[in-house]
């Protein structure tokens, strides 16, 4: 059997290495490298490793010599310089991602239907607030309303299965165009403003490209229903940062939720606000922290995408996720 | 065509009563009774209706002379003594809340699992408590547990939909056989303790009767997982109140979701403790004042049940949810 060197680079792959061992051949060598690959030994393993497990390649970097598979444990590659690549090597990614986000969007959605909060603070004081029987109580359902999906990738597709059960109606756009039976309405990308007015709620999950920043900027804002949601698991810059604290400052939708940010923590400052204006200050947002993908089941998933490619690629066969390969 | 007189008695009666004269013929006569009968001519209207919509018929209220439909607009017909129903007069029932009870059960599991307020008021701080990439954010899913459903009627098959579109393994348990290829594994009731010991949360939907009321008590919750959770959305004394009680206290089990309860408020006392017990002291538990069922989706869908039902006893076609048919 052709054994393997593979190396763990850095704090974001260590997150994919507890346990990855039982999932190959015990005789392939892992080792665990740290980000600055500054450690006794920790250069020359970088460099002579057969696989790459990591989310960075620059020329501040040793260049690896012979590694024939890079691969992210992560849907995004865009700090993975390809032209470092020696020849002939594979870049692969992973999603996996997909079911975490579509849990984070439902529970998002749900709460605003279903006020078990306040039902339950409420009850502890004795007061029946949300009791059956009296018209003051009635809720509304999840799946009476129309959720759009801008994107249609492996994220929507997650979040579609569990809306259909729920009954919504979905409606959804995409750059390319889109055959799923279980779309209602399917808008092109040029149709924007239509299909922000097609629903209840719409969940950005469209990738940053030249053709996507800001492409949810005040026009789709003021197209969308004046008590419509907005949903963001994509990349923050896909919503023009100013146009969503106008719409949410000026109450022109109902509401937001927002994972993805202008803004992040850096080694240097671990606290910071996630954009320049004051979304902190507007009731009307729910906002968190880029979590919507991070469970132990992406975990899991991802670790078996990874150990799956080895394998094939060890034995010779296709790998899935490839990316970019680079000439021989 | 034959026309009739259709009174629709009481409070409860009234949440159905806004719009359903458009789901009837116009010619229709539509009369809108207080629960006491005693406002002019009530009594009256009642005794000389065709159609009764209404929960209460007993023996201190008139007695409906030629009602040949006596419609709930609730699953529940218990207050209804059908020895007083005229010769030939059909008793029905409504569902229609299993969707809405299924919205309650899937945003109380979820909410375990995806912190949305403790990130949001984290955030608003500048802290990215459970930003992604970090071994100590890392959430767990609903998808990766076992739901277990005892009792197996139309709630459990509306969760059971959107249980399965979240990835989730499904257990259940129900007197008569369970014959869907979704159930991943069925129990009888005689097999409570192993159906007890199969899930991650178990949902309780069982009616009351003789042979369910306390059928869940220290036996079961005993069988149950450590970190188990136990839903009631069926009716609260299925479960015994102090075997409730000390499975919370004691911490013998994960926590519990209670929507339906031992004591309810009353015409003369609005305000009150939903148990002789202390369940408002437990951290362990999100109580809610039986509101699971309650949308307006609930009552769109019992409104269409009732005129539908209407409809085809006066065109002398079968019914739907016949519970009973008077001696002739």
């Amino acid at each position: 059997m052709k054994t393997a060197k593979i190396v763990f680079h850095g704090e974001n792959a260590a997150n994919f290495r507890q346990g990855f061992e039982t999932l190959l051949d015990p005789r392939h060598q892992i080792v665990d490298l740290s980000d600055t690959l500054a450690g006794p030994g920790e250069r020359e393993h970088y460099e002579s490793a057969d696989v790459i497990v990591g989310i960075k390649l620059n020329r501040e970097m040793p260049a690896p010599r012979q590694a024939s598979l890079f691969h992210a444990p992560a849907a995004g590659t865009d700090a993975i310089d390809t032209a470092l690549l020696p020849p002939g090597a594979v870049l692969c990614n992973c999603f996996g991602h997909e079911h975490a986000i579509a849990e984070y969007v439902m529970a998002a959605l749900l709460q605003r239907h279903v006020p078990l909060a306040q039902a339950d603070a409420d009850l502890r004081q004795q007061r029946w607030t949300y009791w059956a029987g009296r018209p003051t109580a009635l809720r509304s359902e999840l799946g009476a309303q129309t959720l759009g999906l801008l994107g249609f990738g492996h994220i929507s597709q997650a979040i579609l299965a569990r809306a259909k059960a729920f009954g919504m109606r979905v409606t959804a756009a995409n750059r390319s165009p889109i055959h799923d039976e279980r779309v209602d309405q399917a808008f092109t990308l040029d149709q924007l403003p239509a299909f922000m007015a097609s629903a209840d709620a719409i969940v950005v999950s469209l990738p940053l490209t030249a053709q996507t920043t800001g492409i949810v900027g005040a026009e789709a804002f003021a197209a969308m229903r004046p008590d419509a949601l907005i949903l963001n698991v994509g990349r923050g810059p896909v919503i023009d940062e100013q146009a969503l604290y106008d719409a949410l400052a000026q109450r022109r939708i109902g509401g937001a939720i927002i994972d993805t940010w202008y803004r992040y923590p850096t080694p240097d400052q671990a606290e910071c606000a996630p954009s320049r204006l004051d979304f902190a200050s507007l009731p009307n947002l729910l906002m968190t922290p880029h979590m919507s993908g991070w469970t132990s089941g992406t975990v899991r998933r991802r670790q078996q995408t990874m150990a799956d490619n080895i394998r094939r690629w060890l034995e010779g066969q296709p790998l899935s996720n490839v990316l970019w390969r680079a000439p021989q």
